[in-house]
């Protein structure tokens, strides 16, 4: 730390991504990114975007915004597209919360909350997932903070119904819901149809998971008009250019070819039953995930000595050391073949051991 | 605004991007693009890294930083890359400013520094230009402020010396100095080697003008070890993945064509060359740009006028309403061509008003 940074900051542990390990060649299973390409129609548009990166993007991204709008059957004016969908968490963070307005987010989720909670200054509680790792619904309903609920929730991979999303909204109306859906699409129901009856809820989504575009960054938010101007201020207030062009028609391609999203979402449902099928073979015990990975805990090693021995042989998982969940393993669904090569692995690193 | 908006952002104002209409096909000269395409080995970068996009990027950028702090001839710890240069302005806003230590800049500078000096809830002081538009060198040397100063200064052009920064950062050991070098490389000298020397130096430069990068978003900042932990924290709590793929592989294409970038500044610089002496041949007076723009008022017309007359013929120019410089329009340096069409315009216009 310099003698110059802002006291404000003094405390603050910034947020730790998956390693991305490039000393040698991993089955990468600790990211949750998809195993496939991105379709040839992003790649084309993307290449074809980026012989005229001497223009600036449009800062308003109309033809991605009404292609999103679209998609998700909502007006273009309740969208904003932006840096990945950390980007459009943050801006929530900044627009909804504050002294008066703390957040609420359960004790094991996307481990960023409780960062840009510190990033903004803005106090937090954190309400324990109970023991069964299901979100206690009932103590998010008239809570009275702005809530941050990832639906499926990470790692845990469960998902809350419809229903008991709309009771948080519905009990909460003087503060903002955030649904965070970054793997709505590996099996869940969008609440996005809800934003048009409740004015208080915000919708994240993001490219990175089902459409294959991690590396473009590129997510967004859906909500009533009014939250999207708020977003908007913070938006022209932080970074106009956010999103740049090759992302856009990247985008634009993806959305071109849902059959290819729809297909190979099917295929991570596909192996994510597969997986879970032959790791409970193992003894493992999983949640019942409805993302695209699966969380996995085993009664004779530890979470760590699993990660570990995966990776000597090299497949990469990813371990928390929190308390609650440290025996457990997030493990990214990727291809049959990948899922073929983790289960080998498991069922050798097991009978090792006996 | 909604009734959930941050009554702390209730009164902010965001910054105003050039136009970017869509409705006809414009000569922009309103956004100091490159009027040049990015080198064939940066678009065959972005193609190929479009194809992988369903990995993440690597969030420590750890390629092209290590070509960038080879560019620049420093250490890769002593750089940190961003989306876009007004994203490593943003963090150094967060990280080097508070309320016990504000911020000061020219009152006429880049507009966006006000923003993020509200957005981030610092107090800021706007130190007038001089009567010729000129920075007041002496008025920053000991300021005890956090200093943010563009140079060459926008929408001026006027170009500081390497002799008065260094003033400026000596006489300034407690606070932290930032310049703002988005337009350095067509025609001035970059303060970078001075942050061996200085610790409250920090440096920001763009790919998005000399290396015709904007559409790609790829800023960077430049200073001593400390000061890039600080930035990096900051980053790693905002967005850890700020850089995408493709940029970051269009950014390496850039720097391995070096000449290119060379070759379009020398064309820059000819061509303002040509703009200046034939708009001065009109009547006009010019700063003394050493950007990739020129700023001109003409006696008989008002900035608003000249703005108008061109955008009804077809070419974008950049008019501030502010009022020390609404007599002027920023017009962006593009191709012998282009100036060419400007020229004849201009004349055009003079010769309808006679």
């Amino acid at each position: 730390m310099s003698r110059f940074f802002s006291k404000k900051f003094a405390s603050l542990v910034p947020y730790t991504p998956g390693e991305q390990p490039k000393e040698r060649k991993y089955i990468k299973l600790n990211t949750n990114e998809s195993p496939f390409a991105p379709s040839e129609q992003a790649i084309a548009a993307a290449a074809d975007a980026a012989a005229r990166l001497q223009l600036y993007p449009d800062p308003e991204a109309r033809e991605l915004t009404a292609a999103v709008a679209a998609q998700c059957g909502v007006d273009p004016a309740e969208v904003l597209l932006t840096n990945g969908s950390d980007e459009i968490l943050n801006f929530a963070f900044m627009a909804f919360c504050d002294e008066a307005h703390p957040a609420v987010f359960p004790d094991i989720t996307y481990g960023f909350y409780p960062v840009f909670a510190r990033l903004n200054g803005v106090p937090y509680t954190e309400i324990p997932l109970r023991d069964d790792l299901s979100v206690d619904v009932d103590a998010f309903c008239g809570v009275g903070k702005t809530v941050f609920l990832a639906n499926p929730n990470a790692p845990s991979g469960l998902l809350l119904s419809l229903a008991d999303i709309e009771r948080i909204v519905a009990s909460n109306p003087d503060n903002v819901v955030v649904i965070d859906e970054a793997y709505i699409d590996f099996g869940g129901e969008s609440c996005i149809p809800l934003i048009r009856k409740y004015d208080n809820l915000l919708v994240t989504q993001t490219f990175s998971k089902s459409r294959s575009m991690a590396g473009a960054r590129l997510g967004f938010g859906v909500g009533c008009r009014a939250l999207m101007q708020d977003l908007n201020t913070i938006k022209y207030s932080t970074n106009p250019y956010n999103v740049n062009a090759m992302t856009m028609a990247a985008g634009l391609g993806m959305l071109a070819d849902e059959a290819r999203t729809r297909q190979n979402c099917a295929a991570v449902i596909e192996n994510r039953a597969y997986v879970t099928r032959e790791l409970r073979a193992l003894g493992f015990t999983l949640t019942d995930s409805a993302a695209n990975f699966v969380f996995a805990k085993h009664p004779e090693m530890s979470g760590e000595e699993i990660y570990g021995a995966l990776r000597a042989r090299g497949i990469l998982v990813r371990h928390f050391k929190t308390p609650r969940i440290a025996d457990y393993n997030r493990i990214t669904v990727g291809t049959r073949w990948e899922m073929e090569q983790l289960v080998a692995a498991l069922t050798a690193i097991l009978a090792e051991r006996n």
